[in-house]
């Protein structure tokens, strides 16, 4: 890390941060400028911290150098890495589509929605049984009985599911019926939810929180790793900014950045990105073209009559329409969309 | 609720939207404009949901009349409420002040510390014995054994003790402990625990999201309130926005527009809500000239060997001065601080 | 427009409004809901404003409906515009890429450029003679003489050219030499200079500001049109958010949205949109699947001697990548790179 | 500046490096870390550049040391400034109030707002003549005839004049009749006419951009100081964020921040800060409490008549009672408001 020091700080200011700096099992390196000195502080940065050294005297900041975070990072593991369940894959040029609808809310509808996704290409069955709502007055899932709709229309389609869970208690439960956990947005720095979510055996999907860092991103996606879970997805789905046309602000140069730091797999949600049914064909074709892993998308057969999140939710032949627009795009990048067998 | 229709809508799908509305048992009232067609539906909106209406065909936006919380809400509780809890009474005039250390890190820290901000005038001993960290690699808290020093520090000075906590499965046992369960700005979403500390007996300190919007804010207190406790302290500690100098950028404005709004005694955080120390007396000043109802503030007995957020903890003479300064301020809009003996 | 009163509203007060609203020249229609009373005003709300009427007696918000832009609506105008300057068109199916420098710096920068990305496919040479810069100390451009270098590239390759204007005063002299002329995102609402472009016969790419809503920049755009200058290009280079691994975020949701509410073409600039060369090229890509009319994109001879934006310029055979990409893309959207010959 | 390499780069991009950094006449210091080797190039920073040097090969990131403004800072200045114009003092424990109606409408609303504002203790006037407004179909100002109102305000009340100047050409003109010519938000990065108003005899109150960060404001007012005009007053006018109950957020610890970083004064806009006259007078005693310099107020003898802003407009008697709680919060903080005679 680098210590810049204020351009008042006094030569016992300096030596005093040097003292600090070995004490954290760090070597100082002095750099005296035409303004500022700043201290070079050069060892094990992540385990030493930087927090209490901003409160040295004399120090004006501290800048980290190394990325907080080391197993999800490139550094640590050069190849990308891809994540497989059931007939899903994403990574290495596999495209995976996740979809379906956000609730789920009866048999017939989740069925007819895994059987109409497949049709379409879909490679895994999205759906909420157990459903984070900003109101209290809002549905709030099927629960259990959600969760064994879900098993009943992969028994149909052989399609992967993914659906949230938001307690650790309901880790082992979730774990029983579905193939990927996906952790909220909402959820994202709920840490023992991603500790218990990272001794699962299934994969997980890990949401951006709507204002946060890449960094703090990747540190949650850490938890899950150092619990012992390899099977990390990242999925952005927009952060808050000050545009309220659209419901958040989809920053695809995620996908880029994110690949060149992280060997995780990154997916794209341009329902939640979006938040409004005709703009998500638009932003699902562009994140399949900045060479996005995968999407997941809202599906539902009949958008106006959804228990949620109707207005940003595709009907079947919008969802048909954007598979096919997309799988052009996915062979003009050189790579396909699809689903295992 | 107010549905704006697209200047290209039928009178067919007019018709559509008015039986929509109808169907959900709201009374459709249509107005003609030079240029668009609204429908003002009248009733039940929070009950009926506004969703799944922006689906409808040719609707352009779905605008809400009415705020979606009700029980945090001014309209049905007009007169403020003063939340009490030991020496702690915020609302109405009685300006509260919690401070203490980020963690708890050892008996003779927080017992100092107690004794040192009881001695400048705080009502309340803040301090963290489960601490949600954006790394898996920094201090995680040092749990049950923190909430055992924490009661200590309480034998000894009388403060009442405000403290975090994570997970439905510890409301129970942090409530043996402490007078507030503080929930964190990154569970201010977590359903689960927000349900679970609506059943304690305890007051609840409610942290902003750094991305929540205030309505989303109190509708997590509108969880709280719906679950039975009566007790919310609504925190405001940043949002984030482009501004990096600070940490989180603090909009005091909240602190009016929420006292318009909802009948919840309101406090600020100025320590999270700047980041750095040198910045903290001026802003926790700013506060109560602004009508705030109290504070939270990160003291420790030295901020540069602080397992964490030494940068924005204020030394004890720091604190006094701050102290002083606030009962002046205070005394200026004809509020007080103080403590219930 | 749609007033809302408060709760606490009188009949006094609702009156008032009535009366109000009528002096504007609007009719009233009052609306009593279960918990609020709404006047909807039906007129010429553009005209009315609805600012003075926010400070009625009893007034909670006035929600405005119609947009507050004409000129520039598809309401108007249903059919989208294409902009045709030399060889550039963007709009209707044409994708234009204009390319360049970011500052002209010397005849052999520029040439060596104009030649280069006219060999890969690029309908416009960009480059910057008169140069806004965040600090006095940086390179300010070469002014006139710039001017006469980018002529002379156009000279020789006969690629239309793009370059900002930044002064009223310098409008004529800039309208000399360019086929279109740029409006910086610092000068968005430098309103004189929006009537100066208005007034000249050039074509006008007009970009957004960094915290401009989509409403802002589209009655930016409404001041040249009205000033009597139809050919407008609308440039989405990125918002200002809390994301900091970019230098802004590039919302290509824009891209749809602009597309559904005006007729006017929107081009993409990945280049400032990113602020890294190595995300460039995803974000181009992405762009044009995502329907955007065209791009501006920096590329430099040799972007590590740059003047300016160095390190979010590409060079030569990047860029020659990029055109092939995007050309494929263009294809998978059914429409086409290219340039008017 | 600090340069921080990949951890894949070679040997050779390092040394490709230190030769760069030493053509720009800077001295390198190689430091080799656990995981990335860091480059730290002493010399004169601001002329170098950080730009080009991100592009060079295996470089990461490179992060300036020394703030990008000079004249503004502390570092060379350390006193704080006083600016003095007419009955106007803003800095050094003086601190200014300037209030009246955003445009100038007529004889006797510009007159009246005078004496109102005087008699509550304003020490100048403010009025808009020439408007930049968002909409070409709102008021645009009265132009050089608002200019002569507010000279026949100062003669019949002595106040300083405050007024907003739009184009480098008006310059000369508004300085005849202003005593303080404001550069408005939308113009901060106007460098045209920042150097312009540098040139004037008359003080300028430099309000920050709406997504600017703190360096570009201060280099904003750096354009000014560097073309001769030491007398600059900053304003905070709020930033632009995902909050939309409030116009924009009003980050207050830009006063104790930027008093840390320049000697230059700053005050504090709580009209524009909020954009509804209920959170105005609040927002005005909290910016006090932090230590601004001063305050920048809507006043208007008819808000709900207001030409512009009226909803954000506090008539006189809201306006005299914010006076007097105000130079109770300034008493508290051992300041004064007041007027020079």
């Amino acid at each position: 890390m680098i210590i810049v020091m204020k351009h008042t700080a006094s030569e016992e200011d300096i030596e005093t941060m040097i003292r600090e700096v070995e004490a954290k099992g760090l070597k100082a390196n002095v750099i005296r400028g035409t303004e500022r000195t700043v201290i070079a502080a050069v060892g094990e940065e992540r385990v030493a911290g930087i927090g209490s050294l901003e409160s040295g005297p004399g120090v004006d900041e501290v800048l980290p150098i190394v990325a907080p975070y080391k197993l999800a990072s490139r550094e640590l593991k050069p190849e990308s890495t891809t994540v497989r369940a059931g007939t899903l894959a994403v990574g290495n040029g596999n495209i995976g589509v996740i979809a379906g609808p956000c609730s789920v809310e009866s048999e017939e509808q989740i069925v007819s929605a895994a059987h109409a996704v497949k049709d379409a290409g879909a490679s895994a069955l999205r759906g909420g049984a157990f459903k984070p709502r900003t109101s209290p007055y809002s549905f709030q899932g099927l629960k259990e009985e959600g969760l064994k709709l879900l098993a009943e229309a992969r028994n149909q389609t052989d399609l992967a599911v993914v659906t949230e869970v938001v307690s650790p208690d309901d880790v082992d439960l979730v774990s029983e019926y579905a193939d990927v956990l996906q952790i909220g947005a909402r959820n994202m720095q709920n840490y023992r939810l991603l500790e218990a979510t990272g001794k699962s055996p299934r994969a997980v999907l890990l949401k951006r929180g709507p204002s946060a860092t890449i960094d703090e991103w990747l540190l949650a996606a850490e938890y899950i790793l150092d619990s012992g879970n390899p099977n990390v997805i990242l999925c952005e789905r927009g952060i808050r900014t000050f545009e309220t046309h659209t419901r958040f602000t989809l920053p695809l140069a995620s996908v880029p950045y994110v690949q060149q730091r992280t060997h995780l797999p990154v997916v794209i949600d341009p329902s939640h990105g979006t938040g409004h049914t005709y703009l998500v064909p638009a932003m699902a074709r562009a994140a399949i073209a900045a060479g996005a892993d995968g999407l997941i998308v809202e599906v539902h057969p009949s958008p106006e009559q959804a228990a949620s999140d109707g207005y940003q939710s595709l009907n079947f032949s919008q969802f048909d329409e954007m598979m096919c627009a997309c799988a052009i795009i996915a062979g003009a990048v050189e790579r396909q969309l699809g689903s295992l067998s």
